[in-house]
């Protein structure tokens, strides 16, 4: 008997150790993005509408099969962003249509050729619909975008066919089933939009934004860190910063998924709908760039790792305190230029590109290359392996600086392109070239260094040292 | 009339190259993988054999309610791999008992308060359920393998309240829908394992081979590539085997994806049960440890890119010919170890375990090393940004030396967990230690170089140069 209690409170401590954990995980879900809880609510809410409607409305008929196919659109139609819940929507009802029309063709045929006959015939279209719907869902083009759309026709010529209907109640029943499907959609999309919607071109924008902010707190930290004094070094031990990177670097799947549901959106706030399809291209080609951008300096943060926290004092000095300023001018003037560019998209407007910071870093790299190519920098060095990361961190920077040249050129295309407010005259000259970045939707970047808008722009270009393809090579080349 | 005619030529043209197009996109989805055609063959197979079962069953009623069900089940169970199928189908099965017996639950509770007293309990629950439900699917843990099952759950609570049976209907609907969904989902997995069957756990097994030989074909071409004399340079042309590490870098999500739906799979082949979990977390080990491999190279690789081939024609000769050997030493043995390794698992027999040709490269390490200190190594440089590169890839092959000990060491153990066959005694020893690497299915990859393993293989160690952790640092540090 004592042994009995001793399990069962065994038993209750655990449960309660489960439930802790659980209401844990679910605090930090919902902290993660609020709106998930609005979210779910939302679903909670369309599915009650949708039932009470069917509990209560004068025409049911006790058994539901109709009122089945409203809750079934609308568990399967509501997704988390507007984009998303209308993609799904279009691709169901087209679907839907589309099958119905070609399962009423092929049962016509069938009934045409005698009981036998039609139960061959109906088994080969099957086999048929069956065998090419499934294989053009491995086609990657529409795997993309129409899988659900597929799979919904898949099944409704199915179910059509194999239900065998006579085609007077055939009518009968698409008609109810029809308008029951369009009462759950219609349902669905207007608790989505209505209520607190979630725009995932807004959240591709965010996504861009904060990549963008993230990489240039990772470069102004970058340059603090990996250049301090040792003095410096005591007082700074927030290496938050320098983590950021990973998490944009790991956002490339999600992000192309963003640009295909957001697509599906319709015009909101200020953005023109034939603009968006624009922006979504843009957004895509920026991200890259950040990416690439990244990529340059995280082989830096890659032999951070490897060496450890060592390389900060075991570094020659020597060395190291003739390339520091040129240095440390590339990452703080780069990281504040991208966190400047980074604040206009977000408030959506361009007062002042920044120019200047990005012209001081291209004046800065020039400095730091003949430092590099100095004699005397490398009389004093004993262990070249030692040396080898500083240096390489500082043919790294001299790229970073073309990667954000390229970023500021894009972000001014996107101002001309979205309208931005308060757009000076000289911005708009580089409004001349959209198509080459926007070549059909189709981005191609490309890996030279390319100051062709910066320098419009500006115009004060000539007083400060250029690189020989300044005026040469276009932001992006045509493909 | 003229007119008309010339619109159908060219309606018909477009209509051809269109026609031709799908057609070629067909051909290329199919050849890229031959199993496609056949799942699409046996898809169509099972909705026809469920479609002519329900078409001649004598008990047939005419309005096929229920044989939809069947069908609905066929095309939404079915998938690519036996993985995925019997995850779907557990899922659906596991959903539908429990929501079924929610609901007739929330039901008896409804009916006992009255008529409007029902409507607004059965809202309330809906909504409560609903909400539930889909903040649940936002819990990564869970939406990872089962959110498939929580929609399913969601859509038959729904349903089945909203419907708004009376009891006794309700049992007898239950069991005529429960037997068609059973018929379904008995049709699908016996013809997605009995046809052809993909077991998507010996794909994994595949794609860690591959992504393995890739990575060996690619050492080894970069040290032939990068370090070659100019008259070499001429001789080869063929770069595909150097391009083959980008798509190694993109496989993680698929990869993740596929030991979550190879959890699913029953024993088959020579694995056993028990072992498939521990083989499958360690197949995800060892593809991180590929991918921390390929990272160190890829920045070299990129560093191709930007240089471009000048690269191999401008940079200076003096330098690079002192650390030719050793580079080309490094990338050839441990390319050959890596494809010697990828084909023992792909054997399954772990014959001779490539022991030498790891020490070797660790020989030319400390080679490299040496070199690369010496004082008249840095006499002659003219320009050091020129230098940079050639040194950097010298520094990042000794970090790959250790990566490729680390995967050696994983393999050991999965041959010893696999019971590969003719294992020799000596390889046994490795055994002790599964459960540093296996510790609870969860690995964690730690950056110290690891030659533990190694070590106690071929015991003739102390002969040759050491790192100071060798014999320190286990593989993998426990969580």
């Amino acid at each position: 008997m004592a042994f009995g209690f001793e399990c069962l409170r065994a038993f209750r401590d655990e449960l309660k150790a489960k439930g802790a954990d659980i209401a844990r995980t679910a605090k930090k879900v919902g902290k993660d993005d609020p709106r998930r809880v609005i979210h779910s609510l939302k679903v909670g809410l369309a599915l009650t509408l949708i039932s009470l409607y069917y509990y209560f409305q004068p025409l049911y008929d006790g058994f539901g099969v109709d009122a089945m196919w409203a809750v079934l659109t609308v568990v399967l139609v509501f997704e988390f962003s507007v984009g998303a819940t209308i993609g799904k929507l279009v691709n169901r009802i087209a679907a839907t249509l589309s099958a119905g029309a070609l399962s009423v063709g092929v049962h016509r045929l069938a009934t045409l050729s005698g009981e036998t006959g039609e139960a061959i015939l109906l088994a080969f279209f099957v086999f048929l619909v069956g065998s090419v719907v499934t294989f053009t869902r491995f086609y990657p083009a529409l795997k993309a975008r129409y899988d659900y759309g597929l799979l919904i026709f898949l099944l409704t010529f199915c179910m059509v066919t194999v239900s065998g209907y006579r085609d007077d109640d055939l009518f009968e029943i698409a008609h109810k089933r029809l308008s029951t499907v369009i009462i759950g959609s219609f349902t669905a999309v207007v608790i989505c939009v209505c209520i607190c919607p979630v725009w995932i071109g807004a959240d591709l924008h965010k996504s861009v934004v904060n990549n963008m902010e993230k990489l240039g707190d990772f470069l102004e930290e970058f340059g603090a860190e990996y250049f301090a004094t040792s003095e410096d070094t005591e007082q700074r031990n927030d290496k938050s910063r320098l983590e950021g990177y990973k998490s944009v670097l790991n956002s490339k799947t999600t992000e192309e998924n963003m640009a295909n549901l957001a697509r599906w959106e319709p015009c909101h706030g200020r953005f023109s709908r034939q603009c968006a399809y624009k922006l979504d291209a843009l957004y895509c080609y920026l991200s890259s760039e950040i990416k690439a951008c990244i990529y340059r300096i995280k082989n830096e943060g890659y032999l951070i790792d490897q060496f450890g926290a060592d390389l900060l004092t075991q570094r020659p000095a020597e060395i190291e305190s003739k390339i520091r300023e040129p240095c440390m001018i590339i990452c703080s003037e780069c990281g504040k230029a991208l966190k400047e560019l980074a604040g206009a998209i977000r408030r959506s407007n361009l007062h002042s590109p920044p120019v200047s910071r990005i012209e001081f870093s291209k004046a800065a790299v020039e400095n730091l290359k003949c430092t590099l190519n100095s004699q005397p920098l490398w009389e004093d060095v004993e262990d070249v392996l030692d040396v080898i990361p500083v240096v390489a961190v500082a043919s790294q920077l001299i790229g970073v600086v073309s990667c954000v040249e390229k970023i500021a050129g894009a972000v001014n295309e996107l101002a001309s392109l979205a309208h931005f407010k308060s757009l000076d005259d000289t911005v708009s000259t580089a409004h001349e070239e959209p198509q080459n970045i926007l070549h059909n939707g189709v981005v191609v970047p490309i890996s030279e260094p390319a100051n062709h808008v910066i320098v419009q722009v500006d115009g004060s270009s000539n007083a400060l040292p250029e690189n020989n393809s300044s005026s040469e090579t276009p932001v992006i080349s045509r493909s």
